[in-house]
């Protein structure tokens, strides 16, 4: 466990300056001579040095891509995926990607960004529902770091990676409507968010179009946003003589298929579900689930691409990159056979 | 967008030097005269200041706990529990935890380990199969950086939270010979490590003891550690003849719930299934499945304590806390109905 040697103890064994150290070990040496180099090059090797971190950023900061990824939870499968994308992009430009995961609590949310700040991170991809642009601007204090958003931001400024949440409502809704269904639920979040509104608002244009009565007193049902929340909803929804249900997420379609299992209900020849999002796990419950299908992986991907091209270029135009959203037919849902 | 304001900038306007003003901003300048002391607090909120990361590290290191948590795939159920359980110490005892999913890639495993040595990160948490012992002292390149091993850690040194793998595997066979099973089957992993073959060991003990012919020649099948390695398995697992499959994890467990399905093999009543860890979704898939309980949260609790304890203390012995697990029966297993 020897000492940290520093680039001063290199600078002074080899009777350079530490800048010159710093240059010819960021391979930017070729003004000195060939003999100071591999002078340098030999000591770093005998000493076993690595350059610190921070003193390297004080100097070349700009050679340092570190972007910081804010999450509500990462052990979500949404969340999981999309941080994959962002993976795949980091490893391909060399880019460090530092995950924080703050459970959904808007104090932590400030209190990480406030953190990435604090280690002069080059770039933010934040994925919260809560935070609005004011919020976000008063945790960088301002500073010129260019972020991206990324989920449930509707209302707020910035550059930002979306998918169209009102036709995802609009797609499932059609759905269950060529199915014959007449009394549909909307298995929605007790905290709604404007994304979520804004599928509820797509879902409810197409019933009332068809005739469907629909109305949100007594057709919206609310839950956690959750497996468990799904799960524990599944009594409403049987009581509530609906035939089909769109989920305000795949997560809680899992649950409540879980919950209506439980409750001796089939899926689909009693009740139709329909999820939201297209996790990988769709494809591993039974019934499968049908889904309204965002390319997560690829939002991942978009998103850290966009914050690269503002992080190298000093882009400050508020790019919104949308991405497609289809439905997936799969297992659980199926004709209406109420008479 | 205004310009980042520097200590320098500060120390200036106050008429003091950099030192003070770093002191005073870090609650230890008591030395100072309270007008002093005022005059420069006054100036931060002026400005809005904010401590440069990289400078304060240099000055007072030991006042920032930053760990870092290097795991395969945070997109796993698994390690996502896991890394909640860090989480949940972190945000107790004002840590930061950057979180580096290295996607089983060993390369990148050691690239993220040397990136965190770089950043003067004050702990480590890893979890790779893969790397040894040595492999790891190379990437911190001897420096004193403690670090705590976890999972797929046996033919190793260092301090590391574990989980007793043998007798895991035991409590699966115990299980199923129970239920007058005469041929069982063990659905590895390909590329298998410390961990897996003590659950293996474990199991073929109690089978052999019990009279069961097991070998692995013919009773092991090996798959990719994942939902798609379990579901490509089935149609061996089919063609085998047993009527029992323990599976290396819950993941591939479940992959092979849904290949099982599609052939139209009823679980329990055709072939039972035995998964491992425990985690979330063990209780949607369908049937639910039996598995040995990890107790994974607990163990990214565990891990993050011992951590902190040896970064605070300097402790350097090299302790390892083991976790107990237990069968969890659910409905995928039942009796054998072979004659």
């Amino acid at each position: 466990m020897g000492k940290k040697v520093t680039i001063r103890d290199i600078a002074k064994m080899a009777g350079v300056s530490v800048t010159t150290v710093s240059q010819v070990l960021n391979g930017k040496g070729k003004r000195f001579s060939k003999s100071t180099r591999e002078r340098i090059i030999k000591l770093r090797d005998q000493y076993q040095y690595v350059p610190d971190f921070h003193a390297r950023s004080l100097i070349m900061k700009e050679n340092i891509n570190t972007i910081g990824v804010l999450v509500p939870n990462v052990s979500e499968p949404f969340f999981g995926t999309f941080v994959e994308g962002v993976q795949q992009v980091a490893r391909q430009e060399k880019l460090i990607p530092l995950i924080f995961s703050a459970n959904r609590d808007p104090k932590l949310e400030k209190q990480y960004l406030e953190q990435m700040v604090e280690r002069s991170i080059d770039g933010l991809i934040i994925a919260s529902a809560r935070m609005t642009t004011e919020m976000i601007n008063q945790a960088l204090i301002n500073r010129d770091i260019p972020y991206i958003l990324f989920d449930r931001n509707y209302d707020q400024e910035g550059a930002r990676v979306q998918t169209d949440d009102y036709h995802g409502g609009q797609l499932a809704a059609k759905h269950l409507v060529e199915l014959g269904h007449q009394r549909c639920l909307y298995l929605g979040v007790t905290n709604i968010t404007e994304n979520f509104k804004q599928r509820l608002a797509g879902f409810t244009s197409v019933l009332q179009a068809h005739g469907r009565h629909f109305d949100e007193a007594s057709d919206v049902l609310r839950a956690d946003l959750s497996r468990r929340g799904g799960y524990q909803a599944a009594q409403a929804v049987v009581d509530s003589g609906a035939t089909a249900v769109f989920a305000a997420n795949d997560d809680m379609a899992i649950g409540l298929l879980r919950g209506l299992r439980e409750l001796k209900i089939r899926v689909p020849e009693d009740i139709s579900v329909v999820g939201y999002d297209d996790i990988a796990l769709d494809e591993y419950v039974y019934p499968q689930l049908t889904t309204i299908h965002q390319p997560i992986f690829d939002l991942g991907i978009g998103a850290t691409k966009i914050l690269l091209d503002r992080i190298h270029n000093q882009h400050r135009d508020e790019t919104v990159e949308k991405f497609p959203v289809r439905l997936i037919r799969r297992e659980s849902t199926g004709p209406c056979h109420m008479v």
